[in-house]
């Protein structure tokens, strides 16, 4: 497969963070705090970028927004890794006219999950990314985020889909672990058809060794660099030194358990962008109506932790 | 409230069947079928029009499909009944630019979900519906189902928003009769704000006895007549007549139970539409990609149960 | 089939209070205060009574205290009403054991569930019933609360086990109207095998109407002799007072709304516990370990709802 | 802590199989096979052996088969490795009531969850925890399964009831790798009050990277050697043979998924039977009623794959 430009088809591996779209406190999107961050992320060794992902606030953007930020990525990005975009919208029809969109603007990929409010088998599920991945002339991904589509994509259905070649890769948010180490063992008997990469932040050192191609952890956002290093101990077989980066990190994940009475997204988006304000790598904390930003205490406990995993530039 | 055209908000109560959309052999609208159904339950009684429906397979069109849909529905409706259309998308700012277009297109009043996909929490939900109502003219309706948007509006919310005037009633699909009753307890008790109509087709006897305004049975594109009769026994306090006309409606409804193996969306829509076949109200029995029509025995078997409830025209 | 005492199986239809467990200080059973409860219940017009039920707080219950709680209630019952019993374990062998026991203490019918903790399939769960009706003399009722077991029965399995002779009712606690619908047809079809009770204080008219045998309203406990008003009515066919009576015990049950951040059980037993002490009809309102009783401005709450409602002894 | 005998109280760590129970045709309990079962475990050099838990069926069991099973564990383990016991019952009294007869029969430590069927909330939790710990002279462990008690134990709950004393351990069947991650974190934190174990089969090599101090596979029952190599190479770092040898582990997990359409308790414990009776070490495949042991065409498959990894004395 070959991407729009005629170039062999990317190959999604390592670490690819789910890049945050900062935004004006009217809600526009900041699309100059969008190319620092981009080129922030770059910087510090990325393998490739997530646009529009659930740390996106991609379900709160129009598709006109959408196509900005996929523009203004690429732009920024200028070629350097791989990017893959998220088209995320209720059924089939919608998703592929989004899809077409995202790769006008410059995606490398489109990764999308399977429908949501409908009501849909396995058998209209696969067709479902069939009629997607024949639409568009990039690789297709699968997203597998139960807590937001409220299905499970099975190890087997993937790795069909792989198989045939509707789909390159899949990006498991599933929260199954054993799930997702029957997937790799399915992906690895079927020959590897799948690029399989976890979003867990706090798990990347285990999904490494039991043989992940890499991860999407929104928490890079606020620790490329953190990420990257555990990525090269892993390749290098180095698993106590991965392991004593992911503690790091996950000490530092604990940022967005520092609100009560919040909903998910608000809680999760809102502890990255205030890490990111803390560390001058985005303008101001605003979220997508109607989340509000987080305030007051929490940003305090939140500027705390950030600065005592040694992030440059905060202090607590 | 007024409407576009400057009448009185118009006010959604009785029969209020959620129109099916037929389709083409080729999956697009099919408004010659559209149009004579709605003439079909127009005549038959009917109290309003529910335009774009879980049962109208509203997920699965596009912007462009929605509108044309309305505006079929509005111009074979020409004024009879008013016509109320969902907005169905992930987040308030896309929900909001599709109604406005529905709107235009001729709807009565908007009715829409919480955001799905999105993780929000009851403030969130609050501000959602509070950003659609202020950009359309027009009243707006809560749709409460559970098991496509995956979290429940409470009854405290719903008549903070009636009070407010935020929305001007609630669909519910929750299948949560205690809910409900407290739902219609606490709107009694608030004045009335809303207008409450439940959407399970097997209890509207018993949901009016407790005090529904009104009922969107998707069942009612096979039988409207029954449930205007039901509705009448009811009005006139005939509760004997009005569960009589109920059981025999509820036989019909085994059409939904017919086959086994397929989707909740397949099994549901695809057996209304092949007893609207079998009476010949519509085409063909066409679902949305990636739906498949039912077939073979299941036809037969719905094909029965039609007959044998005494509907004109079909034959066993 | 017959009773242990040789007399014809009873047929619980009409009102049946799940009979409160009222404690002492120290935890133990206070066997005064049901007798006195016993009494109250029966005198008031009830039609059975379930002992054991989750308002009877018997999954805190030793083996031990549920025989003497059956004893006591059979012993003031003195043979007026039939008394039906829950055996509440995980599996059908600790359940016949248990049983057992309640029967030799008086019960003239056993209620139980699905198991709970395993992990069973429906042909699994029909052999569960199968060898618990097998192994004692008096019938057996299923108990449907999958916010308990977590697992629903199906109509069709519920219609099997009765027109095998396995079961002799069901009591529905599942929420799910259309469900409870569907279950009543399936029923009457088969000839009525079932006796069908519904376990839901606030949607009693409704349920009657669409042809329930009787129900199981926790609220009884604290007023009886509204819901045998309501009943009677509802034989009466004049359905728009068993409305209202229906209407005044639904502000009544608002007292299970009362306290917030507390669990399921103590909220719902703890409200109906305070509002017998309210009126006199129990001692104090201690729950089991490690429940704890409600306390300060809920249990004033409470009192101030019994006193509007009309219930007598009690000023707000 | 001190054991019953007055040594120090053990600590659970390595490989330490939940125990499973050898039935006769009957039903009743095969001690002579599970005599020979706990030898075959012990000598493969697990470190501790789990009764009772629900790969042993236990919820199937009655309390007094519960009391001899322990018993023949305990005798046959002769004092070899420790033993802890599962006390599995609806609430804190009739849990301790268990627990206390386990103790007797040679129990060196109880495992147990939170209640079942009951509806509390955290605070009731942790009471009832400290209860049954208070009632007990050996150490309480905590079980977390949420698919069977439909609850999840918070890790500031489980570190929390470690601090203060109540408990010594957490089994995690979770199968949320974030939360145990976020546990494995707390507890380090809090100066490691608690040994945790991962009950995850598949996924013994990652927990052990990041920090569990054993694992409680079923599959152990089929290949205990194996785990204990996989556990051998954790302990001196050698993450790439630990790899190797839990994906050995994983082709043999393979066997419980060759069954469609039985329930998860006769999938899984039928499965490991199965294998069981292939290598010779239990004599019969009959599980706890109303549970069917595994037929035909499944079998054959277990014994393909069981052959397939190499365990001794199978051919396919």
């Amino acid at each position: 497969m070959t991407t729009p430009s005629g170039a062999l088809a990317p190959r999604f591996t390592g670490i690819i963070p789910p890049v945050a779209t900062p935004l004006n406190a009217d809600g526009t999107v900041d699309h100059a705090s969008l190319e620092r961050l981009v080129e922030h992320l770059v910087s510090a060794g990325v393998h490739g970028l997530f646009a529009l992902g659930s740390t996106g606030e991609t379900a709160y953007l129009t598709d006109d927004e959408r196509v900005a930020v996929v523009h203004t990525i690429a732009s920024a990005n200028a070629g350097r890794v791989p990017i893959i975009a998220g088209s995320i919208d209720l059924t089939s029809a919608r998703i592929l006219a989004g899809a077409q969109r995202l790769v006008a603007a410059g995606a490398d990929a489109i990764v999308t999950t399977a429908a949501v409010y409908a009501i849909n088998d396995a058998t209209e599920t696969a067709d479902h990314f069939r009629r997607i991945a024949a639409g568009i002339d990039v690789p297709l991904y699968a997203y597998d985020v139960p807590v937001r589509v409220h299905s499970k994509l099975s190890a087997d259905l993937l790795v069909a889909l792989g198989a045939e070649g509707t789909i390159a890769g899949v990006k498991d948010s599933s929260g199954d672990d054993v799930g997702f180490r029957r997937l790799l063992a399915a992906n690895a008997a079927a020959g590897n058809p799948l690029q399989v990469l976890t979003g867990h932040e706090v798990v990347v050192d285990a999904m490494l060794l039991a043989g992940a191609d890499g991860a999407v952890p929104g928490l890079a956002n606020v620790d490329a660099a953190g990420y990257v290093r555990l990525w090269d101990a892993a390749q290098a077989g180095d698993w106590a030194t991965a392991r004593r980066e992911q503690e790091r990190l996950n000490e530092l994940f604990e940022i967005v358990f520092q609100t009560s009475g919040r909903s998910g997204d608000a809680a999760g988006v809102g502890a990255f962008k205030a890490a990111m304000v803390a560390q001058g790598l985005i303008e101001r904390a605003t979220m997508a109506y109607p989340l509000q930003a987080l305030e007051g205490e929490a940003v305090e406990r939140i500027r705390a932790i950030v600065a005592n995993v040694g992030l440059a530039g905060v202090s607590a």
